[in-house]
């Protein structure tokens, strides 16, 4: 009676995103690395632009594998599209895939028997690591839009991402900016990506630090009194 | 008796509030369009220019009455303009109207008898929205002034856009900006509402984000102890 | 006896404070006018400079004596200067006296017997006072610096407050900005206060929206439960 | 027996750390001094730049012992390394030993027996303090990478000064920026730890005054009432 219950729609599908929670971590970082190096390798390179093309297909092809299988087994039929945007979302534009990167670095903590950080730090680790992985797929999605253009300011990799710190720290220099209007999009995705998880970066750190100060009086002893 | 409640200024005030809020919302998407449509068509397209400048006219009429309306059912007299001096403002500009947006979005949402959103979620929400609405809005009025004068950087609507998007993040490229004094006073109401509301936006995604991570400590069994 | 209460040197302080404390808020608002008319008044309106340099020297006239009165009163000699470094330091430079209007801005609310305002509202509307006053100033003084220095782009007023408001949102676009050192010692000492002052504005906003949407789901009446 | 529990490795690291405590801190103030006169001299004035070299070389050195000392007092062997790694991060890079600053600053406050600020002020005080020294080792960095390079914008460190000040605020108006690889390595070290101390500083400020503010409610007698 009680297996019922674990074979449920809900149970199965709770079952299947805990087992497929690793390897499609691992497949995004291969998708990030298959996409990575077929943007930076020049032409001439052949044999390895073909590999990369290949595994960021290989990849996609299981993110959607996996986007049927929960949707079939969430028993929601198509308001599972609505009901898990962000999976849709993220579907369509993988490079987007860091954002889900929470509960696998949960994952990764437990496996390893490590204890868990403080609530801010953890905050502050899961908000820092989005940041650093949707900036790296920021900087090769402009790099790819941008370093052919005509009149572009953002001609290799490396002022791709001098131009996305200068973008997610919302310093905004504007010695080097996007000029085609598909850069320009990715631009304002990083922005409005970027801003929210820095400004829990920085919100976390500061309610931290207020922390850590508070704490330090509890311990000391009343001053002389 | 109690009809006469009902019938005080206040409570016939609440009444005309509560049946004009949609037709109002849809007529400051009209508004909002027909604006659009009459900047952005080129010279030639007259019948369309004309069918845009006509319906900015009745929309701007529309609130004018709604406003007359409140201001006599309130029966406050002049004490009115000054204690909603928000309605005022957003009388005389009509393209700040998306201010006012979240009361609207809180009736749509009941009407479609869907569970109410989070706290936090309704906050981005409603400011995401917002800001979206004060971006569109602001990219027409700076394109408007701008697109004519000498030595204009913001030429087209997307660079219009382009520079909206770095202006509310505060990102700031300072690639386009604008050079005349009427577009550089839209910036600066543009700062200043997108300032606020994308603070509202960052804030409460942080506090969301802290609230995911420390709630699912609690449903978490203590670690085999 | 109680009257020697009143007579010792905190009780004449506090009495001191208390009435000179409108007076002072007119005399640096009369500062601030005379400043102004110095520094955008052409060379050759003779007569209204004679006036403006008058009216500056005899409002930081009044500053000093009333600083010697306070420190007089205060019976603290030269401890008075560490301990209230914040006036010391307006002293010396008037043109932060901005930073002292809250409780001016308390004491004129009480005269008119208003309510006071929320919270919130009041921080909003104290540093959202103080930006604009400390804005005012701040373009007046980097104008003063900027205007007829080589290779400025800083050259008319109107230059001037568009860069004050880019810098003290942040945005900070780069089309004009300070080319000498007192330009830029005056736009430091700008960042740093207006960052802290519209972090409140942001900060207290954020705050209120929330509790504006939590209040309106306490007055509600649980959904048909 | 107590004294044991005072010679076991923790007790024993406590007492090392309270006792290096402050010269550790007079070695990286005068790490930056000779740091500064290194980068900032002439190459002619040749006694100076040798004093400066060896006064680097020589706290350095400190800091190397310093650590191997806690290292072997803490018997955690290499551990320590993981454990301790802004204090490992901070070996290699001094320039960042300014973060450190915390508990100095804690101690030098004790010693002169004033009382304990607020904590809100503390944290503002740390905050802004940190910020201080690592812009100035900042603004060294990146004038000893740029001031030589080809296209360079940042010429003088008076050029360098403002420009950490325009990041760290994340301003960035552009008029100046770093050009090469080191220069720009050094940027995003210092927006990263600027952003998170600032918005520390900002934090803390609206919530000291939102505390103002309410306290000031509570110290008045109810309104006639």
């Amino acid at each position: 009676m009680n297996d019922r219950a674990t074979d449920s729609p809900p149970g199965r599908l709770a079952s299947w995103e805990k087992r497929t929670e690793f390897p499609l971590f691992m497949a995004a970082l291969l998708f990030l690395a298959g996409y990575a190096v077929r943007v930076l390798a020049s032409p001439g390179t052949e044999p390895w632009r073909g590999v990369a093309l290949a595994l960021v297909c290989v990849t996609w092809l299981l993110f959607l594998v996996d986007y049927a299988a929960r949707l079939r087994l969430s028993g929601l039929g198509l308001r599972f599209v609505h009901a898990h945007w962000l999976d849709t979302v993220v579907l369509v534009l993988p490079l987007l895939r860091p954002l889900r990167v929470v509960r696998i670095y949960n994952a990764v903590r437990y496996r390893r028997d490590q204890p868990r950080l403080d609530l801010y730090a953890r905050v502050m680790a899961y908000a820092g690591l989005s940041s650093l992985l949707i900036g790296f797929a920021g900087a090769l999605a402009v790099y790819q839009q941008e370093h052919g253009a005509a009149g572009a300011t953002i001609r290799t990799f490396g002022d791709a991402a001098w131009w996305v710190c200068a973008t997610l720290t919302t310093v905004g220099y504007g010695d080097v900016s996007p000029v085609t209007p598909g850069g320009r999009a990715v631009a304002v995705l990083l922005m409005v990506c970027g801003l929210a998880l820095l400004g829990a970066v920085t919100g976390s750190f500061s309610s931290w630090l207020l922390q850590v100060f508070s704490r330090e009086d509890d311990k000391r002893p009343p001053e002389r009194g």
